[in-house]
């Protein structure tokens, strides 16, 4: 049973696999010194720009809490939104392992802006304080939304006037490249983007992200911090080539653009529906919504997906590189009639 | 250029990649919740017993930090080799991640014993001193060494007796249990282990290891260390399709057999071969060995393979599961060739 | 120059200075296995109950900290006000020593209830969130209020039934004691407080913290963390007979008495005048209000107090065990003229 | 009754209570912004140079904690004699709080050579191993010798070209620099150490040591990390006061000059009692000792002191800033009666 659930629960792209299979032939030097690690690092250098340093991981958790590890020194903190993964879904993690304290501010949309990150600076230079260090971002953004390249530029720029970092959990940042149709590169490095959690996951690898620091100087002595936070893989060329098969040719924007326009084919579909209504604006790859929830109840049982607010009875529909049309087009005609049911006419 | 330098330079066994191939189909709950990982847990249970409670992680630095930190509380250690992998290659993580301090005892061939062990006991109860609290052996060890299950049935029912558990950093229990022809349980379980790092990794896998609680209760909360210590694979299905590949059949023991042969085979071809001095017993899949450093200069131009020990020019060569006769024998002869010429005779 | 900055910035009472120099004479057995620290232990047992097991530490952050530590498997949490010292004073060292994320709820007046904690349970065994294992309330709070016993006892009651502990930080217990006429073991104990951070410096002491288990089974390892966070005094006796000096006797509760009286007699001095409105009930030693800052910024000249909140120029006033009344009344008027000549008559 | 035991079995010296009793009067500024802090601070580097950056801690387990935690990366290791009290009894503080592995080496005197820290930086720049940053070593050691300022010198220079800092344990350092007729200065600061953890505890203060950095740039953020790692005293005033009293004049060098003195007449009186063996050069406040176990058993019915090593019977014995020479005469003459009491003569 496919469904809606999330964009991991989907399987690997056929071109992921295949250049798995094909790195492994033979014998290759372990832990990063093999070529596929130098040409995965060199595809992320021509994404990311040419100071592009690049490090694989093997999960989103463990990008986002190295960048924070990387960048804070321990009295150091992290602003973040409420709603971030990295607040909500890393069972603690930036705390226990990176050491790092986060500042949570409650958003609409899953988005910061200078002003709430100006909320949480009033204490420089206190000791009683921890002192906030990294602005931390997701683009695209837990809710489904994308912050432009306007906005992120100007989130960096506030930052770095204030001596803070900015990063960007990238879980889905290939999604929002695409939406924007711009390069990645255009939406971190050059709107003044310092670290990124790049994502691989969730955009038809296996397993496999990378974090990218985007300027020189940032990223001194993060290869010990892999090490020792556990992510430094041994058969390194099984992360490495599928980081080559996304990223030398336009498979990371194929795979991303399409589970986009599925979320917009099912958030067409369903624009007028009685019953639902569209809870935040479909920028990416994933539909928010509030339906009856009876209608929920009736869909869960031949559909995957993830009750977001059971106390608004907001629901998650998440699009992935493998959703089809007809699978949306599908999903969509039972949303309208579970919603029908659910409030007959009167 | 394929070589002796280590088992994970080899790549993935065939079986393994197709079994990865084939889990890619269609949509599979995350984080775990799969029929791949429900069915790896199973054959887990199968081969260490009924009250197994595995886990899969990615690495086997994680495994070993991961064991480390179920078990310990902030003030108790662990008593390992000085040359324990957790000790000397973990880049500090079992101090920095899991907050554990290492008592570390030095040994001739890697092996603990209840005596070195007994060593390290002075202090209970004074809070001025870490309180031991895991006794960690390498099965077979980092020497090429391995221990016969009387050994760990001693080492573990001391370990008993004081309070202390028994854990095995197990990246290459495949090869020692092959080794001794015994089943994994044979060697774990039922010798009185409680944690295992039981590793896929350096056996064939693309990447993967087990932490296996061998009784019941020591795994508690453990899921939540697992997420937090950045260890929970979202697209879980991937890493347990492997150890399904690995556990359901004997590809596990193939593997380590094979390789464990490999080493016996070079062993046996130098053992009169003047100039070389094996310097360890050859257990499992490693030759250690003393050679004239021209040779060791000479054979590296062809062959990749670690200097073990500068100081005494101890070099050391590793077999894997995709290492040939052939290859053993070709190896063999360029050492002795390369011991002849460096000891020319008067 | 005295004022109203902070009850620690007051001197240590004659009676406790005295102690310590008293029991100073001679030898005595370091590192806690001294005759005071025997009998303020006894003490804190006369005065939280027989099950108390207390342990001194050097300050309040170590003792709430220490708390956090004992309470928190790395994957847990603890639940406090926004507010709390815990979660904004403390330098981010329960995210950074103890390893434990607070979630921290928005409180009006500094104290959490049944439903704002049940607001933070929604995720009870879901490894990617953590696990609140802990509520700490501040007793007396950081804006001068106070719980009743009944509240506690609610409180504790909703917390027991879930699996939580409740902690208090009592920096300022004995105010809350005195202003409730109550003892310090009706306040903890008998409403079912599992743990205290008991205050010692507000209250006249050089320096010196308790923390205090109240239930069997809670300090279990407790003396070696305690050693391990750093916090075992050597020369241990000192910081014991101070505690002894404060609880053998009714020192702590004079003190404290007396710095409640000396907040009432301010806010009865200034309730009715023009200019001045209190924004807390006055429920401890400190006095909270609302005045011009023009008045802010000329009473500051000749005395020491904080502004609390620069965006609505809320000031903070607290008194000491060393306040007196005169220096309450030539606040009081001083605090009048500011207030007159801010807002002349039209 | 006063014994042997150790230099924090003393009490405070009287002029060290006069000062905490004069500092307690009135109101000062919590949290190091108070005069005694400022004047403390000056003296500081009045006593170890002008870019001293003196920060009053609690206690020594501390000062070290937060020496190595100041200068060590995650990923950077402490290198120390394996006696070492940093190694053997902070209860695991440096690796659980300060995140720091140690390489701990086996010595006879407690002290460290340029030969023995070469010994562990063979892996310069691998990510598998830590990486040294500190060499730390006792000054007076452990085992009451110490450190020549040309041997110091020595080894300081080997660290810097190393990039390694020099860290001075110096709970002792008034006994070494009394004994070596030197300044604090000349024997830290002019001979290239970096830090210090400069001891007041064990030479008559209540509590209280100080983390000194000795050059520019090494503190950075170090008023955060004192803060979050608990060692910020709010009513600050008493442990700088108490520092005040120290070195504002020469109640340091007096106190430690008596102490050494005290043990030097206790090896004096013991060269030649048959039974009684020292190992170890007297060389500042202790005396160690191989004497007849039943010597030992007798002589515990009166005095208090330590066996230091069970399997050989090695005892120390300690003086301290309140050692009186009859003290030091009756103990020597009831050690030299139960000498000869377990060994009569034949």
């Amino acid at each position: 049973m496919k469904g809606f659930a999330s964009d991991n629960y989907a399987g690997a792209h056929p071109e992921v696999l295949a250049a798995v299979a094909e790195a492994s032939a033979g014998h290759a030097v372990a832990y990063g010194a093999d070529p596929w690690s130098a040409r995965a690092e060199a595809l992320l250098r021509e994404h990311f720009g040419e100071h592009a340093g690049a490090y694989l991981v093997f999960n989103g958790s463990a990008a986002n809490v190295l960048s924070l590890r990387a960048l804070c020194r321990p009295w150091q903190s992290a602003i973040c939104a409420a709603g971030a993964h990295v607040n909500v879904d890393e069972g603690g993690a930036p705390e226990s392992i990176a050491g790092v304290k986060l500042q949570a501010v409650p958003t609409l949309d899953g988005k910061l802006t200078p002003e709430l990150v100006a909320s949480q600076l009033g204490r420089v230079g206190d000791e009683h304080a921890v002192q906030p260090r990294v602005v931390s971002v997701s683009q695209s953004t837990e809710l489904g939304t994308r912050y432009s390249s306007y906005e992120l530029s100007a989130l960096a720029r506030f930052c770095h006037e204030r001596g803070l970092a900015l990063h960007v959990d990238g879980a889905r940042l290939a999604n929002a490249a695409a939406a924007l149709d711009l390069s990645l590169r255009e939406i971190t490095t050059d709107v003044g983007v310092d670290v990124v959690s790049f994502g691989g996951t969730k955009n038809g690898l296996l397993l496999g992200e990378a974090v990218v620091f985007l300027r020189p100087g940032l990223d001194e002595g993060f290869a010990h911090l892999r090490k020792q936070t556990l992510q430094l893989a041994s058969k390194s060329r099984f992360l490495a080539a599928q980081f080559v098969a996304l990223l030398d040719g336009d498979l990371w924007r194929r795979s991303a653009a399409h589970a986009n326009a599925m979320a917009a084919r099912l958030a067409a579909a369903l624009v007028d529906v009685p019953g639902v209504r569209l809870t935040q604006p479909v920028q990416a790859n994933a539909v928010f919504a509030v339906i009856p929830r009876s209608a929920t109840a009736e869909l869960r049982r031949d559909w995957r997906f993830y009750v977001w607010n059971e106390a608004t009875g907001e629901v998650r529909w998440m699009c992935s590189w493998d959703t089809t049309a007809d699978e949306v087009d599908a999903f969509a005609a039972a949303i309208a009639r579970a919603c029908r049911a659910a409030s007959p006419p009167r």
